[in-house]
């Protein structure tokens, strides 16, 4: 249950992430490295050094997702991976992916050195793309690892400049017959290591999170239509204000969400207000929903009621009223048996954890689809992340490496698991 | 009581406006006549012609105002003065100003052809600008014409080219020593006629309106500072959303300058929340308020509970609130005499009228600082102004000149007033 690792196993972690930084490193402390750009690349070849020292054989595949893999006695018996994402946001932290992967590796590294060749082959992963930040477009990396894209997708994706997905691809050294296909159907459990991003570990003293589910996402635009008119002759009783009814349905909003209870969250992160001139009435407002919960039906029906109460809203007001869904994931329950095994090494370790829901999304979701998945999490001070204020202490990410190390011990040295 | 003239006299109104709504004409059936732009040239050039074709004496002044004379029988008895501004918005309509200048004009002129020379002098203006929009400054006609501006304030205003007003005044052939000075101080009486650019007279079927008061405008900037986050794995409980707030802002202004009661109107007309991104909690917002009112102290005491009230909204949800008052200007009545006059040429015509609050500003609330000021107004369609679709129908512009000549007939003919 215990890998036979001391803590010293991960003394050098800060170290690492701080090295990690330097690629992408910007003048305010941030960290942008974004997919197939040279900081990206070199943190890239970085990681392949790194795993090459620690006597791992590397990979790249056609995306460009680094594996470094340590074999196991059995080359059949199906394949245990950890790991994360290797981009960042734009001035994001040093944290998001890179500790999940940086960790990963430093306990393949000390198991192999403790323990010598596994059982099962062990992997650990540096995943080309998670967040979107670049290309519209999220997974890239863990998507084309579990077949739910293929490179063909790259084509039709633009960056900013009009750069495709397909061509920054080619441009870094990507997308080449000769590289290692991307789709595993080798993997038999897929475990990742992240900071919360949330603030429910530091809010309640517990050092792990146990990721239950990552939630569902739905994403909407919506548009109220009134007229725009005359802000000093337009009697109150006589407006057809769009500002002032989407006032009314966002704090609606709030107030459902509130009831609904956690973890469903619902947030208008954009509202824009036509003309947006001080002394007109706003004659059409755009806004967005973002809603997540982790079960589906609950997510279903708090999007369904809350747009039929805006509707109402509407026509009580003389607003027209449009919405239009453009993101819908369901939700990922996590698997029971590898949480359950992250939970008792939290117990044999005496770190206090506890059972959580994964606000965010995860490259774990993806390999949900074709493996047994889990996530844990370490805390985030202040909750802050996708910022250059991005933190976790030192002793909280070791804890969680060690925990990481505990379960891809028990999993790949282990005789009972997956006989 | 009522000018001795038949309703030929205002046959070619609609004719005119439609002559003037060529200078500035734009594709989409807008006008757009900026103050010291060539088609702001061409109209008053157009109108000075008109008038000196009608008999009268015309003058520019230093800053462009353009006056029409008849002159009275006693040349030291103060003037009787109507008109409005010659000035549009951006892709405005061809009432807006142009309606009380062109019917002021046929007055004049009519009143003169059937009564010959008045007792008092009466003259019909053709003021520059009222709008401010070309330069962040409004009523610089009007303002000039009554001491409330001079012409070295337009040293320091620059249009969105960074053209000065002085400067482009200059090179629209005003600012001249050897022009007329702008400042009058022989003004007895100014009556302007203006669409009414809201809903009020069309919904009661009223012909004419009777202003009795402009309001008074406050406006202010508002900015809430909460705390940018993840719009996941920030749980509702633990957000500082500043567009949650506003949200709850807004709903309680609307809330309350309903219950305040016409002719109370409060107006957020421009709202931005940043960042504004659909998956992150805004941590900033900033709008605006437009709030009016006829009564000075009803328009404080709103404005200070209102805020008091968003304060409190802000400290609750542990949100920043900073306020900024960047326009203030308190109501003006207008003259009872004068409004008395124009009521009962209502009644003796048995045009249907009703008195009313402007919650726009106009030239006469300038005029009713130096002399006793009236304003009277004709139904707006729809109550649309600012916009292509500004219409009166020609039988309602006609009988709004008509009463406006008979009060013009009344102030500058009879043997009563001001004696």
């Amino acid at each position: 249950m215990r890998a036979p690792l001391d803590m010293s196993a991960f003394a050098e972690l800060q170290g690492l992430l701080d090295k990690l930084a330097v690629f992408g490193a910007e003048a305010g402390g941030g960290v942008t490295r974004l997919l197939y750009t040279e900081p990206w690349r070199a943190a890239q070849l970085f990681l392949e050094e790194r795993m090459r020292a620690a006597g791992l054989e590397t990979r790249f595949d056609r995306a460009g997702n680094l594996y470094g893999r340590l074999l196991g006695a059995d080359p059949a018996a199906p394949v245990v991976l950890t790991g994360s994402h290797v981009d960042t946001v734009r001035s994001g932290g040093r944290y998001d992916g890179a500790y999940g992967i940086a960790a990963g590796l430093l306990a393949v590294a000390a198991l192999k050195r403790t323990c010598g060749a596994p059982l099962r082959t062990l992997e650990v992963v540096s995943l080309c793309e998670e967040e979107g930040s670049r290309f519209p477009l999220a997974y890239w990396g863990s998507g084309n690892a579990t077949g739910v894209y293929g490179l063909e997708d790259g084509a039709g994706i633009a960056d900013a400049d009009g750069i495709t997905l397909a061509e920054a691809m080619r441009e870094a050294g990507f997308g080449l017959e000769a590289q290692t296909p991307c789709l595993r159907r080798d993997i038999g459990a897929f475990v990742e290591l992240h900071i919360e991003q949330g603030i429910a570990l530091e809010r309640s003293g517990r050092r792990i999170g146990l990721v239950e589910a990552i939630v569902g996402q739905r994403r909407y635009a919506v548009t109220l239509t009134g007229a725009s008119n005359h802000a000093g002759t337009t009697p109150m009783s006589m407006r057809a204000d769009a500002l002032a009814g989407a006032a009314e349905m966002l704090a609606l909003l709030e107030t459902r969400a509130k009831a609904a209870g956690d973890p469903l969250v619902a947030t208008a992160g954009r509202l824009e207000a036509m003309p947006g001139t001080p002394n007109v009435i706003p004659g059409e407002v755009r806004f967005t929903l973002d809603i997540r919960h982790d079960e589906d039906a609950m997510l279903e029906s708090f999007c369904r009621d809350t747009l039929a109460a805006f509707a109402a809203i509407a026509r009580r007001r003389g607003l027209g009223f449009a919405s239009r869904i453009w993101l819908a994931s369901k939700p990922v329950p996590m698997d029971g048996g590898l949480t359950g095994l992250l939970e008792r090494a939290c117990l044999a370790r005496a770190y206090s954890s506890r059972r959580m829901v994964s606000g965010a999304g995860h490259d774990a979701q993806l390999f949900a689809a074709v493996c047994p998945a889990a996530m844990l999490f370490v805390p985030s001070r202040g909750g802050v992340s996708h910022s250059p204020d991005e933190y976790s202490a030192p002793l909280h990410l070791q804890e969680g490496a060690a925990v990481l190390a505990d379960c891809l011990y028990e999993l790949t040295y282990g005789q009972e698991w997956q006989r």
